[in-house]
């Protein structure tokens, strides 16, 4: 299983889940997709997650990017626990450098929605390849 | 078909050719991949390719990522051409803000070898959207 | 109607909620009050604001001024909706740029408790002159 | 009476004097209204109005926003004399930071020509406050 | 009393309360600790301590150092209510510079489970010195 | 025994002295306190410490917290002798980062004379903790 | 008409004012010349300008290089109007950068005197081109 | 003879200007006081003075101390005509650093109105010692 | 003879290339038109035309102007063969400094192709005054 | 009586000297002249002349004025004992921003020997006046 | 074996070279001398040189002392193949930071042709010693 | 005969006397080694050797090399005295810009204890050579 603490426009955010819900249903891992515009609750949630054995972490830090340093501190914490960092739009294009960026395995940016679904793919390559050693 | 300016150390080089032409092979589209150490060398091969019809570019800019502004530049005349920004390890995580990113559709960083795999993934779909408004 | 979420002492919080919904009654509009410590809190306010159908948002960010960067881009993706910046004191002169501004129609700083009084005017003002067109 | 060393477009200028005379007829008070393009001079009128008892000053800095060092100099050796800063346009989101800013009681900034009138409210607010102890 | 906003391993977590209420104990203080991931429920529950009455306030920022300046604004708004920072590392050698500790009676950093005693400590002969007039 | 290289007002360093020297009575250890003005004497005094097996270091670098960078070179060539910071004043509100307080094992301020009381029994629980790893 | 508000030596400005008008005279244009070191005056003359219908401004901005942001903002203001600027020396060699160059058409520095003839030509060929769309 | 374009309050310029004529009586020199707000008239004054061989200038820079920058493009092609620099107050302590300094042949700064008579003293020394040659 | 290492778009360099050239024939001066991507090329080309005897260098370093320190050191080495530096648009207002122009003659920048036209008429006129003596 | 820690070529120390005492045997004060390369020992003497009671301190930082910030903290201490800091060369032409001189009553920079002169003069001037309230 | 991818004048070059290969010969060992304009041809010999068993490299980095960022990632990419950096000039005096030097085992700079032999002895030192363990 | 103000560890002081007064021996020079924690002592030994005829100067500034700009004035005061600057390490790798390096005719960093021999070698060459002629 896996979450994405997001944040959209109310039309498109069922659509996204949809999506990645299917994508889970076809590939048979369990996703919990999760919203929340409170950076405390998403650490809180991440935590959770190491504590109950989820496999990684897909997080689109969306306006936590600008200064999201608890939440960069959080990460940095549960380092081992496999993180993929979303964005979709080139974040170096407009200017942005996300504080989190640093504690990902990586980094896809700029797909668009491919984004997530590419992020997907390179979850289970990670969880294949066995545990990381980020340095 | 792509093309790949790109410099690795001699053992893992032809490996990663080997994965790709295979990859490449199994979506039945042509891959051209080329290697060099000469920044001028990759402008005039990107110039060349747009020239010629290439439908798309996936480029690990390397060396090229600290000071490569003309190639930056010659990726800004040449928008419209997809390019597809490939990084082995996370760069934000070394500290490293390549100066060619701002001109990708998308940047795929920190997944060792599977970068270039899901790079080639993310240029089929957006070859498969249709011409990009790159904003 | 408006909302503030904003944060004061304890003993002049409720009469400045007295002062402005005195002069929404005068004018004959309602205003809706809140105040929250929680960033994410105010941010899912605010969308639900412009879900509701509300007309326009006057907001003191105070403590949010200087890395509120989640609530800025709450307010960069809601432009059209009409919000005026509320500051009791000229933040020029106490050396800080809060983050929200930019995304405001417009600033009112430095004259104490009138700040809200004239705050009200202008987003009445605003209001009566119809849709704007932020640059 | 006040009075506003600024410049506009030579079609406005004369419809802003208009409205703003006509405010400060229907408030009863006295306005002298000046324009000029030469700093100095704008500093000359303001040590002159305070000599000769001037209530108030209501000025867009305009040009003079980003090295008026003198003007600021100026407005700083007659504290305690009341300067209402009026900017047409929010100027944090044209990202000017206004050198004299700091000196004003308040600076109102981003509702067009209502920005005169707000201005005009907040000095008739201030001078009837009283004397006031700038920090 | 004294609250403890502050997160840690759900290992230690539990040893370091029993060592502190054993330590409040000893010395016959009341001690109330709490820990939260919300900035703002720490700002909401130091002002509540104020309100209440409380002496004092121990506090570890951890993942708010970076970041926290609604923390810091809400402890400036309440100067005169006794405040130590704890951290349990050197914050210098790791290049952090902490944006609360300028609004702390003082700083105790770099000593691990013992700064809290020594802040424990400090505290203690702060209120036996009686109000400190911070400048 | 330990020493302490620090400058005072002539009426409170005997006192600061006697001070210190009852608490080292009471702790059974040997404390020997310096003062000097001049950086490279005090860099002599440490070396020779290390030399004759002082078991650490309490220091106010006063005077050499701006540019005192022999001083911490020192500091840095010694790592492994306990050094335990002190400062009176909470050198953050000051905005005074000294330069060699990442070499220290952990850094006591704002405490006023307490604080060379509470640096005291930091060192002894260092001391009691016995050899530590600085990373 | 062209005008020039410059400044130069007292036994220069006489021969390059014939120089200018001799060339104006060979071109068959009609050339006014202007000399000032007030700012203000300078805006004064080019509001002026483009009220009268004058074609284009060639201007050395001389001392108003370094902090002359009303008289760019008198330039940004008149787009459209053509103006092309004018340095004697090369002031990039001499670690200079024009306030008041984003505003001109096109720059011409370091030629000596004949960066005045050179811009004459310029602006001719400008008027010549018609109207441009600057970016 | 020398001038002083200097702004004062209006109570003490009458007293500054007799003191400095009656120093000059003594002397027997002749002295020309000055005052503008108007950056561009003391240049044009400074030249003008050169052209008539006036011995030297003792200035305040006053509120061109910021952003004078065209004031000392105008000293430093008058090198050579000897100029003293005077401030009331020590610019450093203010944390000024006035544009013009470094075209002084000296500075006085921070001896309040004796600042004036010290400056005079000092521009006699200069003008006995006979030409300088300024690095 | 000149020459101009410089890349455009396909189509246009030819028009361009005939351009210079039939204004070369006009003022029957050897020209030398040179294309290339590789910053070395360029390099090794200059010092080459200063052996052969060439009289100057007329360059657009397009691409170059960021980063073409390497290229800047070699224009250094050969101070005392005239350069003037080419651009089609008006760098200042993209915000670009070329790290070339400090070693030109002079620079004409922003006359879109009539730059290359306007740099052959200053070179001419360089070449007419004889040797210069670069500061 | 004075001191002037300060360090000269060894055939121009003597003349000072002798310059320095005659105009102090002019003026009937006690002058003690002193020189060292020791930054520290220059902070004895300072504490020291505070202690015994010295009327004041004319000092020419030399060496000290770019990192002395111990000197700077020790001037700081003694506020309220009149100091004249002293260069020989205008310091704001050659770059340098000496560390003490914001602890300075005032600074006399760029006359040369005459510097000292000046400031015997300002510091007389000073005590002549009493007691100053440095702000 | 080594060599140089060096650039120097003509006439000195050849002479550097004889010195050079003389010195080789008196020491018995194989030295390769090149040059080159382009940064990515020095890129190639390295790594070319490191895989035919070259012992070591003396280079002067040149032109590429600046930018040299792709020369920098080569050098990084084969630590513990030995390199010496050679500069002629005492770069430091000249404000230069060469990018690469932190890459070498050591650098040699401000001597003249001598910093030639003295780098060739450097680097006969460093073969001598065996492996190098660079941090 | 030479100096070294250098501060090691006890045991390997002894070694690299020993090593290189050997070295002095076999060149048949005379070398004075020196040791100082105090700044002001070494600069006192560099004015006191110019006065005595010592030929030149061999110092690793260590401990100096942040902030040891009283030893770099002093240095600059005796340009044309020949100065070699020793670091055992690659002080760039340490991102370590030495403040005297720029007052050396060159700097030796890098090669361990053989930096000491290499900077003997490269003194013997400069004295060869005869004055140098520093820019």
């Amino acid at each position: 299983g896996k979450r994405e603490p997001e944040h959209y426009g109310t039309t498109t955010a069922a659509a996204l889940d949809e999506l990645m819900l299917a994508e889970a249903a076809r590939r048979g891992v369990e996703l919990d997709i999760r919203y929340t515009n409170v950076e405390g609750e998403a650490i809180t949630w991440i935590y959770d997650a190491v504590t109950r054995g989820v496999d990684g972490l897909l997080m689109n830090p969306a306006g936590f990017s600008h200064a999201g340093y608890a939440l960069r501190d959080c990460l940095k914490a549960v380092r081992g626990f496999p993180y993929v960092e979303i964005h979709i739009t080139n974040t170096e294009r407009r200017g942005i450098k996300p504080v989190t960026s640093g504690e990902a395995e990586g980094v896809i940016a700029g797909f668009g929605i491919d984004s997530y679904l590419l992020a997907f793919d390179a979850m289970m390559r990670i969880l294949a390849r066995g545990p990381s050693a980020k340095g």
